[in-house]
């Protein structure tokens, strides 16, 4: 069923305005008669039937409250290293819609892009404009976090992704041989997932080695050579079906 | 490990020039001294060690003759509903990436873009040129095959999809609210898989009703809204994930 993000509290009757109406009723298609989720600000949701679509704003009437889509699952915590302009918003709008809970934007050799200070925390701040309206987009309640741009060095000493317990952090790595994204994602018994993905030129062997010494897995996401950020929205939409969080 | 097509036949030393020898240097950021997988032309497949990067030329030398990666799988078809411009050609590179073996573009009520035959056709070739060149950069030897543009009625009346035997057809429905993929993909013994991806618009109740009536399986992807070239990336990920296509 189609979900929206409702920006107030939930009543018998509530009336959506502006561009969520217009993606409601223009991209979404919805007609009168339809029902739909809606989730407010207080972490309620409620089944909902299209009473009217004026020109200006969709009517809609109470069915039921239902259980809220944030119930305690999994989290899922995508590292991604600098993309050039186009590619980095994509993976951040993706991975909003993949459910990931935070994006922490990562510096490594083969990153081609560079940005001094200024202009890490203006695209950092970009980032989350982008998934902000992502999250509008796609009925999310919960906000994608994105991070100040780290240098790897920094990300491998942060002691809420490493040597953290429920924690397990995964390296995509597309020089591994060996294990398999699904062997290592059906081992893993943890409340927080961490993926690491590479930039364009993946990891170097020195970078790799010191991701694993951390005490991340690498895995391999099969023969064929992706894209950095098809890896990215192949590893998020993997990882979240492997939990079951794309279950109903 | 690294996988390279070579337009020739293995041989004990070949030469990799052109575009190809350019984005194993450059964008792969190969090295003298790495072993990259290449498979030629006959379908054979090898490891083998770069000993030199020319300006022009990589140099490799024979390590070892593998088994190719084109052993029988299950096989996976997409059919798309048309997007506009950049989206569709974005999912026909994805799509290739994600090892779909046929793309079938399709036109739904929901579609925005509107073609005659001729463009159709067109855009058909176009489709097929990015399809063929994204098979180069990720190493894929069997190509995939994009279809005509095919109105949804005669779609459901191809006998190459649906009513035959060894072949599971699942339909990504966003008003699915009861059967998640996880489960239908997890239920299916097939040799070939087609999935069924809508437009931005997703598919008309009576759309609906006749994909199932022709034995299509509906499925749903989660309970946030996925645009439609996530919902697409998506679907080829976690079922190429599951049916082991990812494992090496």
């Amino acid at each position: 069923m189609r979900r929206l993000f409702y920006a107030g509290v939930l009543a018998e009757e509530i009336e959506i305005t502006g561009g969520d109406a217009h993606h409601l009723a223009h991209v979404m298609r919805a007609q009168a008669g339809d029902e739909i989720v809606v989730a407010d600000v207080d972490g309620r949701a409620a089944r909902m039937t299209i009473t009217a679509i004026d020109r200006d704003a969709v009517h809609l009437r109470l069915v039921e409250y239902v259980a809220s889509e944030e119930r305690t699952r999994t989290e899922v915590i995508l590292v991604q290293a600098l993309l050039k302009g186009e590619k980095m918003d994509f993976v951040v709008q993706k991975a909003v819609e993949l459910g990931a809970s935070a994006l922490y934007p990562l510096k490594t050799e083969h990153v081609v892009v560079r940005y001094d200070a200024k202009k890490a925390a203006a695209k950092a701040a970009r980032w989350q404009k982008i998934a902000d309206e992502a999250a509008k987009q796609c009925g999310r309640r919960a906000l994608m976090r994105v991070a100040e741009v780290t240098a790897l060095s920094a990300l491998l000493q942060n002691a809420e992704l490493f040597d953290t317990p429920d924690t397990a952090v995964i390296f995509c790595y597309e020089s591994e041989g060996t294990q398999s994204a699904r062997a290592v994602l059906r081992s893993i018994e943890a409340r927080r997932i961490v993926l690491i993905v590479g930039a364009e030129g993946g990891f170097s062997p020195v970078e790799a080695e010191h991701i694993r010494a951390a005490g991340a897995q690498s895995v391999s996401l099969g023969q064929l050579i992706l894209r950095a950020e098809t890896a990215a929205v192949t590893a998020l939409a993997v990882t979240q079906y492997e939990l079951g969080n794309f279950d109903l």
